[in-house]
C-alpha cells in the first residue's frame, strides 16, 4: 500500500514554482465558490508518519488558501468537558459548517493507530473502531461533506534522516506525536497498523491519498492538486449525493394490524392509586439521580407521541422530582441557521449531557423518520438512512454509559379530538390549536405507519422504545417515571 | 436592608393555594408570550443566606412554569475550558437566548461575596467587582434583558433552626455552599458584605428583591408574583429600553483636521527592505508564540480598515509565520440567528481565545461604531453606549492577560479607487467589487468621522489603536507584524 510512496518522488524548483502560481489562484477560486454555494463542508484529515511533512503541508495550505475559511483542529488531550461525554462528542463539536474547511490533526485515525501501536488495544478493538469510523464518515458524506484523507509516508531510511534534522531545528519542534519514533519497532508497527486501517477505510466516498513526504515540492503540489480537483468536481455536481441507498419502500403491514393498534389504551389509574404511585416513583427517581453511581452515567429521555398525548405533562412530572441543576429540557423545534449548516444529528449531539446529568428531549432526532418523512421535509433516501445513523448514535451514547430511554405516548383518535376540543374552549393562547394540528390528524394513518417502522428499526436492546398507553394521563405519567427508574437501576446493576 | 425580611412573614395554606392556582396560569401565559415575542431574555439571579429556600424556590418555578423554556445554571467549579479564559466568559456562554429564561445559581454575586466572607479579597477588590458587575448588568438591560435579583434572607435564629432540619433530610443535601454556616461569624459577615453588595447594585433597571425565606408559602408566592408582574410589564412595553443615554451628538471636528488626515500615507518600503524586515518580524512572532511565557497569555488582533486597504493580505503575512494549530481567524459577517438572540458582544465572546492561543478578527466588535453607525443599522443610543461596553470588554480581556492589538489600515481615496479598478480588471470572481463598496466610498467622510470618534473613545492604554499607513502594502504588513511583536514582548516583560 505504501510502495509507491517510497520510490523517491521529487519535483524540481522551477516546475514547482510555476505550478504553484496557478494552483494557488485556482484553490482560492474554488474556496470562494465553496463559500458562496455554502452547500457542503470540506473535511481534511491529516495522518501518517512523523516528520513526513504533515504540519508543514497544513501551514502551506493556510498560506495558499484563505485562512479565514479554514479551521485547523488538533485533537490531542481532551478537555474535562470532553471527557465527560462520549468520545465522538469532541469531533462533532468541531465539525466545520457548510462552506468552510476543517483540517483535523490528531483525528479519529491517529487515536486508534497510536493506541494499537502502543498496545493499549488489540486488533479486535481496532477493527471495531474502524467500523465505527466508517459509519461516521459515510454519514458525513451522505450529509454532503467532502472528505479528504491524507497519509504522509516516509521510508524507514528517510524517517531516520528527518528525525535528525528535526532535532536540530527548534522551529519545527511543535510536531507532536505521543510515539517514540526513534525506535525501529515503532515505525514498523505504525506502518503495519496504518495499512490495516487504510485498507479498510478507503472508500469511494472518502478515499485515502498516500503522499510520499520526503520531497517538499512533490508533497505540497500533490496535496494541493488533490484538494483542488476534488473540490472542483464537488462544486460542479448539482447536488452532492452519495450513491443511492437501497430505496425500496418499507413493507406495509399486510394484515392491517399495527403495533400501535395492539396497545391496550384502556389502561388507567384512579386518583388515589395515581397519587400514591406518582409520589413513590418520583421519590425513587430523585434518589437514583442522587445515587453516587449516577456519576458514572448520564440519562437521556426522548419524548415522542401523538399531538395532545400529554408529553408536556409527563415531562413536568419527571422534572418535578428533581433538582433543577441536574436536568435540562430541550424542546426540539425547527433547526437554527447554525444547525442547518451541520449534519442532521449535530443539533442533538450539542445537547448530550455530561456525566451525572439528565437531558430530556421534547421531540427528538426521531423527527426525521416521523414528521419529516410524512410531510416530505426530507428526501426518502435521507430518512431511510436515518434509521442506521440513529442506531449508531445511540450505540455511541450507550457505550459511554449513557442511559437512553425513549417514549412514544400513544392516544387514539377519539381522545385526541376530545383534547383538541377542550383546548379550543380554554382561553389560554398557549393552547391554541393550529392548522398544523388538524393537518397532522388527517395523516393519522401515515404517522401510524411511520411509528411502526420507527419502532421496528430502532427499538434495540441498548435503547428500546417504550410505548406508553396515554389515553389516561395518570397511567401514562406513572409508567414514564417507572420506566426511567427501572432503566437507571438496571444500568447501575450492570456495572 | 434586611429588616423587613426578619419580621416573620407568613401566609396560610388556604390563601396560598388559592393564589397559586391563578399565579401559575398567569405565569404560563406570560412565559408563552415571552417565547412568542422572542424580543428579550429573562435572567433570574438567586442569592442569599443558606437554607433560605433558594433551591426549593427554583424547583417550584420549574414546576409552575414550562421547564422547557427555562435553563437553570449553577456556576460552581469552572471547567478547564472556562479557566483558560477570562472569568466573564463562563457567564456569557450560558446567557439565555431571547424568549427564554435563565436562572443563575452561584452567579457573579455569590462568587464575590463568598470570596469576601472568606477573606480572600478585601473591600477594595469587592468594590471593583461590584463596579464591573454593574456595567455588565447595565449592558444586559440595554440589550433588552429583564433581570430579577432575589436575595433570600433568614434571621440568625431561623438559620439555626433550618440547619438542624437540613442535616436530618438527605433529600435536601444538595444545597451547596462553600461556607461553613454553622459558625456565627460566617452569618454576620455574609449579611454585612451582602448588604454592601445589594446597596450598591440595586438599580432601577435591575433591582434586588429581598425575600424572607422562613415561611415557604410567603416566599414562594412573593417570588412568583414579582416575576409575574415584572414580566407582564416588560411584555407590554412596545420596545424595552433602558433610560436614554446621554445622546448629544459627538462633537464634530471644528477645524476640519482629522486624525486620519494627519497620517503620512507616503510611507513605504522597497522590495528588499520588505523582504528582509518581513522575514525578521515573522521569525520574531513565531518565536514569541512558542515562548513558554505565552502560556500565561493569549493574543487577540483586530483588523479594521478602509475597503481594499489590504486587511486580508496583512492577515496572511501574520498567519504565514505561525503553526496553524495556534491561531484561528474569525471573519466577521452578518450575525447568525443564534447570535442575534444574544447581546451584541456575545458573538465575539464566543471566539475569545484560550490561554496560549491567538485569534485574529477580520473586522470586529467595532462594526457597531463604524458600519452600523454610518449605515444606520442600529440606533444612535446603541452605538453611543457601545464605546463604553467595548472598553469594559477589552478591560476584562486585558485583566486576564490577553494581549489585544487593534489595527486600522488606512488608505486614501485615490489609492482605493486604483485598487477597485485593478480588482475589476481581474477575472477572479472573489474580487468582484460590489455596489456596497461603491456606496461605502460615497460615505468616505462619514466613515472618517466614525473612525476618529472610535479612536478617541476606545484607544486606551491597555488596548491602544494602531493606525497603519497602508497606501504601501509592504510598509503596512511589516508595521502590523512589528506592532504585534512589540505588544507581546511588552506583555511578557510586565509579568
Amino acid at each position: 500500500m505504501f510502495e509507491s510512496a517510497e520510490i523517491g518522488h521529487s519535483i524540481d524548483k522551477e516546475t514547482y514554482e510555476k505550478a504553484v502560481l496557478e494552483l494557488r489562484e485556482a484553490l482560492l477560486d474554488a474556496q470562494f465558490e465553496l463559500k458562496e454555494q455554502a452547500r457542503f463542508p470540506v473535511i481534511i484529515l491529516i495522518n501518517g508518519v512523523e516528520g513526513a511533512g504533515k504540519g508543514e503541508t497544513v501551514k502551506l495550505l493556510n498560506e495558499w488558501m484563505d485562512p479565514r475559511l479554514i479551521h485547523v483542529e488538533s485533537f490531542l488531550l481532551p478537555t474535562d468537558e470532553e471527557l465527560a461525554r462520549p468520545p465522538q462528542w469532541r469531533f462533532w463539536r468541531k465539525l466545520p459548517p457548510k462552506g468552510t474547511t476543517g483540517i483535523f490533526f490528531g483525528n479519529w485515525y491517529s487515536q486508534m493507530i497510536y493506541a494499537r501501536v502502543e498496545g493499549d488495544i488489540k486488533d479486535a478493538r481496532l477493527d471495531q473502531a474502524i467500523g465505527e469510523v466508517e459509519s461516521f464518515e459515510r454519514m458525513l458524506c451522505d450529509e454532503g461533506a467532502l472528505i479528504f484523507k491524507f497519509w504522509f509516508h516516509l521510508s524507514k531510511k528517510h524517517l531516520k534522516e528527518r528525525l535528525k534534522t528535526l532535532e536540530k531545528d527548534p522551529q519545527r519542534s511543535w510536531q507532536i506525536s505521543p510515539l517514540d519514533w526513534k525506535q525501529t519497532e515503532v515505525y514498523d508497527r505504525f506502518v503495519r497498523f496504518g495499512e490495516r486501517v487504510l485498507r479498510r477505510t478507503s472508500r469511494d466516498y472518502a478515499p485515502w491519498y498516500v503522499i510520499e513526504g520526503y520531497d517538499e515540492n512533490y508533497r505540497s503540489l500533490s496535496v494541493g492538486r488533490i484538494i483542488l480537483e476534488g473540490l472542483q468536481a464537488a462544486l460542479k455536481v448539482a447536488e452532492r449525493r452519495a450513491p443511492h441507498p437501497h430505496a425500496a419502500p418499507l413493507v406495509a403491514s399486510l394484515d392491517n394490524r399495527s403495533l400501535l393498534a395492539s396497545l391496550d389504551l384502556s389502561r388507567a389509574l384512579d386518583k388515589d392509586e395515581y397519587k400514591e404511585q406518582l409520589a413513590t416513583e418520583q421519590a425513587r427517581l430523585s434518589g437514583l439521580m442522587r445515587d453516587k453511581r449516577m456519576r458514572g452515567h448520564a440519562l437521556m429521555a426522548v419524548f415522542e407521541g401523538n399531538d395532545a398525548a400529554g408529553k408536556g405533562g409527563a415531562i413536568r412530572r419527571v422534572t418535578g422530582a428533581l433538582d433543577p441543576r441536574q436536568y435540562r429540557t430541550v424542546p426540539i423545534a425547527a433547526p437554527t441557521e447554525e444547525e442547518r449548516a451541520q449534519p442532521y444529528l449535530w443539533r442533538f449531539w450539542r445537547h448530550v449531557p455530561a456525566r451525572g446529568q439528565f437531558t430530556i428531549f421534547d421531540r427528538s432526532w426521531y423527527g426525521r423518520v416521523l414528521v419529516e418523512r410524512v410531510e416530505g421535509f426530507c428526501s426518502q433516501s435521507d430518512w431511510l438512512r436515518a434509521y442506521g445513523e440513529i442506531n449508531d448514535f445511540e450505540e455511541q451514547l450507550h457505550n459511554y454509559g449513557i442511559v437512553l430511554v425513549k417514549f412514544w405516548l400513544s392516544i387514539d383518535q377519539e381522545t385526541q379530538m376530545q383534547r383538541f376540543k377542550e383546548r379550543e374552549e380554554i382561553a389560554f393562547k398557549r393552547y391554541k390549536i393550529t392548522d398544523d394540528d388538524w393537518r397532522n390528524r388527517d395523516k393519522w394513518d401515515h404517522y401510524a405507519d411511520a411509528v411502526g417502522d420507527m419502532v421496528d428499526r430502532t427499538s434495540t436492546e441498548i435503547a428500546p422504545w417504550t410505548l406508553v398507553e396515554a389515553n389516561d394521563k395518570r397511567y401514562a405519567r406513572v409508567k414514564v417515571l417507572r420506566t426511567l427508574n427501572e432503566a437507571l437501576e438496571a444500568a447501575f446493576k450492570s456495572k
